[in-house]
């Protein structure tokens, strides 16, 4: 149930309507608009009546919500989230670059790559200092020193940085540098670190699970979500199909469907889509203008020699050069909205 | 086994080669390059020895052929394929645009779909005469009528055909009308129907499966190639995986895999690949940043209307403006290379 | 729509009520139950008024058929079919046993294997002549030679063949031998072929598609039957999923969903399911105790020289020793129902 | 790398083994067999050379280990693993039921099926205090009460639990109740937790990923083991495809695939590989042939009110049944041995 206010309906109002919400057991929540507020209801396991609501001063309508997701749904609040990472806007309307390596390996690939990757416009520096690994002989990230390296850049250069919480027991010093908290595909379903996150009160990047349909997709945003953070950005990094010759399946459909369906970011991943170098860039080509909100691409000063992805990830020249595609291609898509 | 021939060898001695490939019971395939010829062997079980072919005048080298698929691989043919319909050429760096209704309904239909397509500087119109259908009891095309109706189109339109011949009975009938036999996903391991195809001498558009794995979607192709029909166009028109928000999971990577692996021409089917008609424009836009020869889209007069794949298929409006922007995109992808 | 006659209705009756049938424009299916009659319609997009036949003398009630399959569902005939192949019957509670080679390769290999599978209690030999391959370059079988060879094996041993019809070219002369036609996985949505083996009155053996639903294995069937061929036995034989340690991923749960809402028989394919020969027996086994009607095995004189599936082909003692196990748990299955 | 100790070698010399492992920088794992033992070592990015070791007194063998899991493989270990939980063997051929509910939901619901368990000859009992949910405005569980009820029962019944730990938070807690830690399906590249359970010594039920393949489920166990924790079951519960009519698709050959592969006792779990209460028994007699150690299955007092997986729960009495005819197929499979 969303319960949509009048247009100049007094906070006063509002107030009254989530009181009331509290008094028959459930939690509201509220979506300001840009023409007027709406207020969600959740808790309810079945239908609420809207006879709680309707004769309410200010309230102008009581809608249903058919589908099992609700705060992050279009139907719900129709205007896109825009969210605000140190004064660097995702959701907007504009691209947003994020790129990086794999992993956090030393100071000065770290260094050498930010350099990069400020100078080509880019806001975000991705880089994992946790790294969860399918195998446990695998190396597993620099831990606390990456973390320390990525301070470093923030101190150093105009760039967010993007990087990875895999558990909820390193989340607070992960959350300590990070500017925007990845929660990686394998951990999209970890409730747990999603309800901790949901309680931080810093920008998320989501990514997809490699099996997730969309609705889980948007189920597991609703936890964070619900739990009061709405700086939500979701991420589509390939999935797992029959198809052998990429690494996954990257589903460009799913930024359509999102956009779509939710006023949440949207970030493509196309490094971790198809897993393939010479493959990244006409991917995240393609992801502009499919209606990414950002692309997230790995990059990395001698791929080679990488400790993770380095097949994927694309050399300076090659990063540049798209960098300057994407901007060319940001412009042709802003100029058809 | 391939035969590389010198720069410069004259035809005899191309000939000389192919005798001596018939003469140890193989097939020769004749492979004219821009610089220099090249000779496949198809026949052979395993490794075929390059002791009958390095002594032969005019021969350069004598290459291994690692992957199961040699007549459809760059390994063996770096140059693209242009496949020339008619005076309309795919593949030449050019964006094609294929669009149409799914099903041949009504003279009317057809020749005001024509017209619109023909209007947006399209140079190809689909529309299916037979149609497969997962249902006994579904519209099964208007058949030898829909083809009449398709003769007229190309009486009246530069338009050039593309149709689909579902089995080898009705082959003959639809080669006679097509300008391009569409081979269908269905069809794509009816061997028996590409054997057919590879001995007409027409431009053949071969969709992948929707479960068939690029390297089987190459096997599928070198069964029109190993026959003589080079003249063959692959279509990534989406695959099944366990997502059921899409009718299929559009695959575009796919697009940028079969340009690497193959000389053959690729065209994007986002109608099929997604299935709902507001999703269709993004990822046909985001499709010729992938490297797409060419788009099919489908379109109709009153999609809520159509007999066949109405919520697929866009309106006249939509189409238009699509079109226009898919121009704008394909002369922005071929100012790049 | 499904007309259910009264117990002790006359053959007029019936006659009275498909004559209606035609009359509105539709086809009816007489379906005998061992208690009373059905009458399906098919031919209708929409739904059929019952108005049409409830008052018609013998008429007990119409019943709306939700289903898009519905003369294989068992909603419309809750009897079990037997097939009955030459005296051995298919579906009547007994455990079929159909084993042999991927592939005819030679009078002598098929003898001997006739040899063990005739005194292993099978009444069944399975045995390609026409291989469709995913190579064109692959061995396609030793085709009317391959049959000729089939012939003589009738003659000469108290077996059944099933052998598969890969196009409709060669249909009449495959069902000329063949007394179970076998339509592979590729073929199962060939509609041209499902028509032609349809029209004929012969037992076929549907494989399911490799990446086919079941509902769509039950409308390929629905082509079938609704022209006539109701001597239907539907095969699981593994789908495409992610997993690459298995050759397909054997769906044991098809064979319950199939007993379930179907009323043809199932057999299981664990060879074609998991693809490596060690893995069939125990798949086999389980396959009876899931309800499977029959088992179909690959068995082969010398596996490691198979022309075709060498790898999944049980040697002749592996094949005794599971026939002897198999038998014995056919027996526990029966006692138990 | 694997080293292999002669028969007889003596406990100073594998332990000179492992300090010459310890002394190259990685670590050494006894694993003691039946006739001799072998040393596993982990810890090496790539090969390590056997010169280290091969001279060394009571040393049989260096065998170089190909695959990525080292310590779940048959390889290294050949004998079965017997997982010993407080007298109820595991693995050691007999066939271990394990039942009950989906959640504990009530002090009365688990303490009726709690003695219906008991009397079918089960020794484990199943039921979730923790429940991982997609939604977050699902039942979460009871939490501490149900832990509190599910020690009740222990005091009360021959029955070991079986409960899942969902979070590294609440391990410490489940595990003090718990006979089996069970690690959900979404749960299985939940390194951290995977850690944790790793230095608990307490037997680990491990449920497959929803779309893992079997060689990441193995690298899964993988941590478990290299941690110490050697006591673990690998449990096959459905994977995710694009089927359907089935919640999952229960992929039984897994079963056999593990079996071959690694020394860990293998739970098939048909209740959520299937998710229809009538289509469990069926599964759970075949996955007794496939030859699982252990049968995994939902009962509930009421299913049509069970707070969750209601619609794959059995009532008691078809649970009963069905234990009677396990208990039969285990009979016949353990004589076939």
């Amino acid at each position: 149930m969303l319960i949509l206010m009048k247009q100049g309906a007094t906070p006063e109002q509002i107030q009254a309507v989530c009181r009331r919400i509290r008094e028959i057991g459930f939690t509201p929540h509220e979506i300001p608009g840009s023409i007027r507020t709406a207020v969600g209801i959740t808790g309810n396991q079945g239908a609420v009546s809207p006879e709680h609501f309707q004769n309410l001063p200010g309230v102008a309508e009581c809608v249903p919500v058919s589908r099992p997701y609700k705060l992050v749904s279009r139907e719900v609040k129709p205007d896109p989230t825009v969210v605000d990472v140190r004064g660097a806007k995702v959701g907007d309307g504009s691209l947003s670059l994020m790129a990086g390596p794999c992993s956090v390996e030393s100071r000065d690939q770290i260094f050498r790559t930010a350099e990069v990757v400020a100078a080509s416009g880019a806001k975000f520096l991705r880089g994992g200092a946790f790294k969860p690994r399918t195998s446990p002989y695998a190396f597993q990230g620099l831990k606390e020193e990456g973390l320390q390296i990525l301070e470093d850049v923030k101190r150093n250069f105009d760039l967010r940085i993007v990087t990875e919480a895999k558990d909820t027991e390193t989340l607070e010093a992960v959350a300590a540098v990070a500017d925007v908290l990845q929660i990686g595909a394998r951990n999209m379903q970890n409730f747990s670190l999603l309800e901790a996150a949901g309680r931080l009160r810093k920008p998320v990047l989501l990514k997809r699970g490699i099996s997730a349909t969309l609705q889980e997709l948007f189920m597991a945003a609703e936890y964070l979500l619900s739990l009061g953070n709405y700086q939500v950005m979701l991420c589509e990094r390939g999935i797992r199909t029959f198809e052998t010759m990429t690494r996954n399946t990257f589903d460009l459909s799913a930024v359509v469907m999102i956009k779509h369906h939710s006023h949440l970011p949207v970030i493509a991943d196309p490094s971790h889509g198809v897993g393939i170098d010479w493959a990244v860039p006409p991917l995240a080509r393609a992801s502009v203008l499919a209606g990414a909100d950002g692309i997230m691409v790995e990059t990395h000063p001698d791929p080679s020699k990488a400790l993770s992805d380095g097949q994927q990830s694309l050399n300076f020249d090659a990063y540049r050069t798209l960098a300057g595609e994407l901007a060319e291609l940001a412009a042709w898509q802003a100029a058809r909205r």
